[in-house]
Order: C-alpha cells, then sequence, then structure tokens
C-alpha cells in the first residue's frame, strides 16, 4: 500500500487527442510526471530542490495499464503513492480515474537516484529518505 | 523469439530533450510506435488500412526499460518483432539501440483488435492474421 | 483590444523542457490551445459542444513572439481575448506571464470555422456569433 | 530568396494526429526545427557544434501559415533555407509540401544568437557566419 499519497487534477486537451478520438496513449506519461512532481512538492522535497542538490532522478522502468479511453476536455484525477524506496530506487504506483471513479489508467514508474557529478546511481541523501520512505 | 522483425531509424530531436540533457522519458513511446506502425507496413498490413477496415488498434500495456540515456543528435534505431497475436490482442517487443550496439530502452506494447462499431474487443480479419501471425 | 477575456494558470512541467534548460518553443502552443478553450468554456460555447455541432475551428495562422524563458515548476498564467471574429475567422490574442508580470510569450493565433460536412470555411451559426462577438 | 537550401523528409505518425483527424496544429514546430537542424548540418554548422562552442539559438518568433492539413502517414517534405543573417539574429523560412507539391504549411522562424555564459544576445563567431552567411 503506497504512502504519502497525493491527487493530481487535470483536464484532458485537445492536443492529446489522437484519430482514434481518445488521448494518445504516449501523453499519461506526461500526466503521471505531473501527478508524482505534485506528491513530491507536497511532501517537501521537490524536484526542482532535489536537482539543486546535485541529483538526477531518471526514469528507468514504466509500466501502464490502459483500462478505459479518455476523451477530450474529460476532467481525471491522478492518485500517486510512493510504494517502495530502497537503495538507490524508488517506485511510485499510480492510479488515473474519471469523474464515476472508473479507472482510466494504471503506472508503475521506477526512479533511480543518480549523481549528477559522478552519473552513477547512488542512495538518496538522510532528509530526502526520511521524507520519503516512511514505508 | 519475434518474428516479422523491421529496423526503424531515427535521430533523437532537440525537442525530445529535457533539461537533464537526455531525451525525456516520455517520448520513447511516440518512436516505438513509429517503428511498430513502420513494421506493420513492411509486413502488409498497415495500420491505415486496418482503420479503413473498422478496426482500431488501442495500446492497452506499455512497458519500458530504460537502459541508457539517448542524447540529441543521435542516431537510434529500434528493432521491433511481433511476438504473440493471440485472440484480440498483439504483443509487439522492440529493441532501441545506439551506432555502438548498446541498448538504450526496450519496450513490450500489447494492442487489442477492437471493433470501430460495436467498441468491443474482436478478432482480427483472417488476412491479417494470417500476414501477422507465423508464429 | 481583445472582448471576453479570461485567464488560464498552469505550472512548466519538466517534459516541457529542453536541453537549454527551458521550455522548448514548440510547447508554448500547446499552452495557448488550453488557455484558449477555457476561454470559450467560459464565454459559454465550449469546444467539445462546437464539434458536436457539425464545425471544426483548425488552427490557420499562429504567430509567437517569445519574450522572456519560461523555466520548470514556474507557475505562468495566460490572458486571453477575442480580438476579431469576422467572417469564417476568428483571431484570438493571448499573452503569457510569469509571476512577476513580466510578458515571457504573446500569440495570435487565426481559426477559421469549417463545416465538417462539406469540408469548407463557413459563417458560424448566430448563437456561437452572438457570444463570441460583442466587438 | 533564401541561400542554402535543403530538403528534410518525414512522415506524419499517429501521435501527430488529433481527433480532428488532421496532425495537431502543435506539432509543425517540431517539424520544421528537425528541417532547420537538417539544414544546418548539411551547411556544415551542426546545432550540436554550436551549443558545445558556447553558443545557444532560441527561437525568439514564430510564423505559421496553415494552408492545407497534414495526415496520418503522409510522406510530406519540408524545403528551408536561410533568408536573413543580420547581427544576433537568424531568419529561417521553410515550406512543407505533401507528394502532390501543394504547400501544406510555411513558417519563418526567427533565432537569436545568445553567449551561453553571459545569457545576452550576441553576434555569432566568424565560422558560423561565414557558413551561413552568403547573402
Amino acid at each position: 500500500m503506497p504512502v504519502n499519497q497525493d491527487i493530481f487534477n487535470f483536464r484532458v486537451t485537445y492536443a492529446d487527442t489522437d484519430q482514434m478520438g481518445v488521448m494518445h496513449h504516449s501523453n499519461y506519461l506526461r500526466y503521471f510526471e505531473m501527478a508524482r512532481h505534485k506528491l513530491m512538492r507536497t511532501i517537501g522535497v521537490s524536484y526542482a530542490e532535489i536537482e539543486k542538490g546535485g541529483l538526477a532522478m531518471p526514469v528507468i522502468r514504466a509500466l501502464l495499464d490502459y483500462k478505459k479511453t479518455a476523451h477530450y476536455d474529460q476532467e481525471l484525477k491522478i492518485e500517486s503513492g510512493i510504494s517502495l524506496n530502497k537503495g538507490p530506487r524508488l517506485l511510485v504506483e499510480a492510479v488515473m480515474r474519471n469523474k464515476a471513479g472508473e479507472v482510466v489508467c494504471t503506472s508503475a514508474i521506477t526512479l533511480a537516484y543518480v549523481s549528477k557529478i559522478t552519473g552513477k546511481a547512488c542512495r538518496p541523501p538522510a532528509l530526502i529518505k526520511s521524507k520519503l520512505l516512511n514505508i
């Protein structure tokens, strides 16, 4: 069960759609990222500060399960939470839902902590760990 | 082992990059789609014709493993192949490599055959099946 | 002077940035579109309803003047207004500003009213005209 | 009349389309950028080298005229050329055409030479000037 949960609301844009008349599958990752960065701001470790501190957090694995189509102008929400923060990795799981509460898409995104100086995977600073962990 | 393999070449664009200085993780799905559509054209069942025939093929699952960063102006190639075509689903696996032959990213994309009339999952027409299957 | 003004707030995403460390110039059009569609919802003629009514409104001209760079996580706002609604054309002008009130970018976007049946430019229905015009 | 002309070929992707069934207007800028960067490589001053040399070239103005719709899987070409290279500015004009030779879109993109150290507009180094200018 994820901890440190947060909710991100958005509206599907016209540019998100494709000629099938639904949000194109490549656009979901951008919204899950926005939700994830909001989650981190809420927890108190904004990604902007992490980068200033000399860390990068590249995505190393992404799993998306598309359950229902999303449509132009639809208001959707994403519930994100941290499922695992172990060693040099952070796993963020999220569920995108429509107004009716139906699951539109789920995601499991794995990020790595990487030192911007060495370019190597590293453990997160104690401060980040204490704020993100709690699991 | 995938069959019906095909190769798609591309060059990382400036718009693909993010402030980490690498291709943003959300942009890979677009290239894997281009590679998949080229694969289908090569096999002889172009996605454009599939749509004209009353079928849609939405992505229902996407798994991406990012192995090495990709950089602006780098020339990359994607090897795509069909791993499974069973009932209403098609699984396309692909490997993105750089000029040195190193794996940049791998993907496993599952698509569904959906009737544009009923909106329901369906089996592909015999012609498509015969061209895509061969497994 | 534009009438029917409206304000749209957004936050620059990580995916919006490029390796120059700023929002890539190709991403502004998407935000100006979101602002324009919000303006139309505010006025009472949502683009979703316009499409259902058998009209499309393709962009036929876009002029963007980039004044200051926009950065990841920056909160920006767009003020949009209708400058001209004459015959088969609608001109929407907008200004993107940062928190300090500085102009980040201005846009002048011309859209055409096109019948989805004939594919030809047409005049807007009286209802749309009365709500959008007022100039 | 532009000099240093070059041609860039591409194919409209599925992700480029929107629910109007055509290439979304925000996607053209990315293709014009690809064409422009190819033009610069052809001339012998690749953008990658310009950045390494301490310069950035942000877009400061973009004008796009959409003439005909572009469709999924359509093969298009962009003819780009340098129209002006004066002081700290470079103007690149381009025409996008379909296979029938019809104009799909035209663009006039103004870029600035900016020092990455000072962040200020500057004149281009003599080498770049000699290769780009010739007007």
